[in-house]
């Protein structure tokens, strides 16, 4: 018995083609998929098609949440590859975004979850031994005066002076032409691809001094070149080479002979004439350098993964003094943590706050914050980086930052504050606008981040009265903040799935349904809330947010 | 290119068939049907299958709301032919549910729609002249001495004395014997299966005085005898004769000869040995009877329609005089909207309610009402009916007992009122149960009930400051609802359908998805008030409701 074609017509819309047999009728997954915006595919095995309401992979945390363990799951994230992140600053050893401006800028909640992710892959590689602190797998080059190799340019002389410094032991003093054109003095690196994080230490005494790394694309053996120069490159943190043809008329350099070449801005992280560490991440560097096109579209972002490139050599020019021990290693899940953690220490406002220097507007312009505004989920993410940095590099100066992050929970929205109100229930806004947007996420991750300074409390000195009373504080607001979580919480439950904040009701608009991805955050920070506060009612609702994901429907009357 | 079978899986769960083409896999509507609630049917043509996301259709008003118009499409209605009304009571002339509680009871909720469902067809009718006022084809019978037959019954003789009352004219006296068994002194009615509803006055001086409609049912000949007799039927209101076998059997008697025979509760509306109007359909009461059965389910439930019985004959028995003028006609629209009006005013409590004697508990008998509670969705349907018999019949009492009906409003839910509140936001309560159910619909109608109050000011004496200032308090309980309406009514929209209570908030729940029916009452509500309010957000969040019955959802992020 066979089936016949059919005519079908849904919701008295266009008619489409059905099959239809004995049994009954049936209706073609594309329109499955346009009406429910669902997901479908062939199983693994090519007979099956499988379909699915979400997208998305729900999780539940695998054990009580931890306030100095691992952050989630975000050891899984790369904040560096995402498509809005133009690049880790050369200056500040963080991302810089692009989301609400084309110029680069500092996004406090981005490079918290930098901070985070790269703690989090810290926390787990240490449990599995693969820890950082035993470098068994690093490389170090340069020691051999006769790496340095010093290339007799085609403009100018490389020279070389190796001697011990007090306190830095061997090093190699360069002096060679400034000109990018001037392969200076170099030192080739280890060829394995796994090893593409280079750390050293150098004094540059001049601002053209530069130092250049470069890679070869496994896929096609292109050669990029990434020349970190002294510029602040209009803002654009990494472009490519242009050529000057004549005073009017500049171009950016094709690819020739097999090569690129890019700049990126090195405004270095101590002033000129002063030793400093660098360490970069060419497998990150490389990728946001290709994707830096002046036109690029959101699916032009190149993301690479660990075997796409090798690292050929490092090259230095100008003047300058370089340690005779260049690194080359996997990981720099320390150094990205501390980075992180330490821009939030240098980058507080006297309000204790991390401000986002662009402005921000949602529901069509309805609500907008111009810039300089704070958000609940940057200070809650912030003391999460903070608390954590404090217990790992024991220093108080995390500590205090943190503690001065509280003050902007408990100043309203409408005084720069992040404090909003829902009907009389206190709320903390990742998006403090008049009138409150109240994201759930956000709201949900600033939780975290006074539960965990909230936790804290063991770790203080017995008579540091002050910080013991900032610990308390913290406490209160994170339980006032549950407080509310519990009485609003339905509000963001469709019966089919979430919503992502409540800006509808006092905007009188559809609600804001949540994608699927934005779904699966709800329900794994939930989980975790409901595990630190033992309460049923939360987790039941996770776990009803779980069958809504795959198609189980709230009950009508 | 036909198709070939194949395998599918949703969400992970059980195979079923589908069918898959060059273009693309076929699901099967039973799944759809399942899994999204969706109703599907073949066109009219025959050769189009179609699939609704909504089963109910979306109406919107035709026309700005009118306080003393037809209410909305409830002449539409048929509340006595629910499978919850018991019956209409042969004492009070409105119906008795079965809805909570198995012993028929009063329930203010239908009987003020039913009033206003007689209320609206009588408007509709007075508007293509079909009105009641001008009984062109109502039938008299009676009148002439020799249509009363007397008949010499098995049992007793029947005897008959016409002479001239004072008051009623013509009159008939009647002495015979009170069994059931006897036919007693009747007259053959007409024909015609349009005119169903007979009524006549009369003065029974003794309690086993009784009359009976014969009916002839049009399907199988099948002859039914209604006795409206004087009992309480043990709360019953209509059941089945019952034959005594022994003192200790008794049965239901079985349908014998073609006929069946039923006693219905006559209760007399006035005392034995006074005159009395009597006004019944019978249509209503046959299918009532039918469908009394003492374990009927719910689809025991016997509905009939004009033309699906005659009338054949009235008869008396026991000591009674009659007026000789039995009226037969098609409906009784302002009969039964009098009755609904009297009732409300006879049965309002001191505090202004209309008091429900049943227990009502919803979501799991975690929220339950105590016999004996009040509705604000009776509060506003009994103003609607009474605002309207105010104008209609142009008595003050009305008047009066719609404006005693606000005081409950004002009064809180754990105090014996209506008004409740969420997150500070006033709201009428149609279940006042602590904490609040907040269901919307019955708060729509409650809202459309106080603006009917307030919109009679021109109609008031310029000099009635008593009945000026409730006029006034109406006004202001309804922009309060108002205001409160367009705080609240984005918690009801899921993206895709509307909720029917935010019961879910304080019980930390499922949200109660409304089912398609309600959902157009919501949108039909909605435009009301969007009209009367003549607001734009109002407006536009209705149309965006009927969308969602289209199958338009609300974006996600
Ligand atoms: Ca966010
Ligand atoms: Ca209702």
């Amino acid at each position: 018995p066979g089936s016949i074609e059919s005519k079908c017509i849904a919701d008295n819309g266009k008619s489409m083609k059905c099959w239809k047999d004995e049994e009954d009728v049936y209706f073609p997954v594309s329109y499955l998929k346009k009406r429910f915006d669902m997901t479908g595919k062939l199983g693994k095995d090519g007979s099956t098609f499988e379909l699915y309401t979400s997208y998305a992979k729900m999780r539940s945390p695998d054990s009580t949440y931890d306030p100095l363990g691992p952050f989630g799951h975000f050891s899984t994230y790369s904040v560096e590859t995402r498509d809005r992140v133009r690049c880790v600053s050369a200056k500040t050893d963080v991302p810089m975004s692009t989301q609400w401006d084309p110029i680069p800028y500092y996004y406090p909640i981005q490079i918290s979850q930098y901070g985070l992710q790269h703690y989090s892959r810290m926390k787990l590689d240490s449990i599995s031994n693969k820890s950082e602190a035993s470098p068994k797998d690093d490389v170090i080059l340069g020691v051999n005066s006769k790496e340095w190799k010093g290339a007799a340019g085609m403009h100018e002389t490389t020279e070389r002076l190796f001697f011990n410094d007090e306190q830095m032991g061997k090093v190699v003093n360069i002096s060679a032409g400034a000109a990018l054109a001037n392969a200076g003095a170099y030192v080739y690196l280890d060829k394995s691809p796994d090893l593409h994080v280079i750390s050293f230490d150098w004094k540059p005494y001049e601002a053209n001094s530069s130092f250049t790394v470069l890679a070869k694309m496994k896929q096609d053996d292109l050669l990029v070149l990434i020349n970190y120069v002294y510029s602040e490159g209009n803002g654009k943190c990494v472009w490519q080479e242009e050529e000057r043809i004549s005073d009017d008329y500049i171009v950016q350099k094709p690819k020739k002979d097999g090569q690129v070449s890019y700049s990126y801005s090195y405004i270095g992280n101590s002033p000129i004439g002063e030793w400093s560490t660098v360490t970069r991440d060419l497998l990150v560097d490389v990728a946001r350098a290709l994707s830096s096109g002046d036109n690029r579209k959101k699916d032009d972002n190149v993301v690479l993964h660990a075997g796409d490139l090798r690292l050929v050599s490092l090259g230095f020019r100008g003047e300058l003094t370089v340690k005779q021990k260049i690194t080359q290693r996997r990981e720099q899940h320390s150094h990205a943590f501390y980075a992180a953690a330490d821009w939030l220490v240098k980058n507080q406002n006297d309000r204790g706050g991390w401000s986002v220097p662009v402005e921000r507007s949602i529901a069509e312009r309805k609500l907008v914050l111009p810039p300089g505004w704070h958000s609940a989920m940057a200070q809650g993410h912030g003391i999460s980086v903070l608390t954590r940095a404090f217990k790992h590099f024991n220093d108080e100066k995390y500590l205090k930052s943190a503690a001065k992050a509280l003050k902007l929970f408990k100043i309203n929205s409408s005084d720069g504050g992040v404090r909003g109100e829902f009907f009389g229930n206190i709320w903390y806004e990742e998006y403090p606008t008049t009138p409150g947007s109240f994201v759930l996420n956000g709201f949900l991750y600033s939780l975290i981040g006074l539960y965990d300074l909230s936790q804290l409390e063991l770790m203080i000195d017995e008579n540091d009265e002050t910080m013991r009373a900032k610990i308390q504080e913290a406490q209160e607001l994170y339980s006032a903040g549950v407080r509310s979580l519990k009485q609003l919480l339905p509000l963001y439950d469709t019966g089919s799935g979430t919503i992502y904040d409540l800006r509808h009701v006092a905007l009188g608009t559809a609600p804001n349904l949540a994608r699927w991805d934005y779904h699966a955050v709800h329900v794994y920070l939930l989980k975790w809330i409901a595990g630190i506060e033992k309460d049923e009612v939360l987790s039941k609702t996770a776990d009803r947010w779980i069958g809504y994901a795959y198609g189980k429907r709230a009950k009508h009357n």
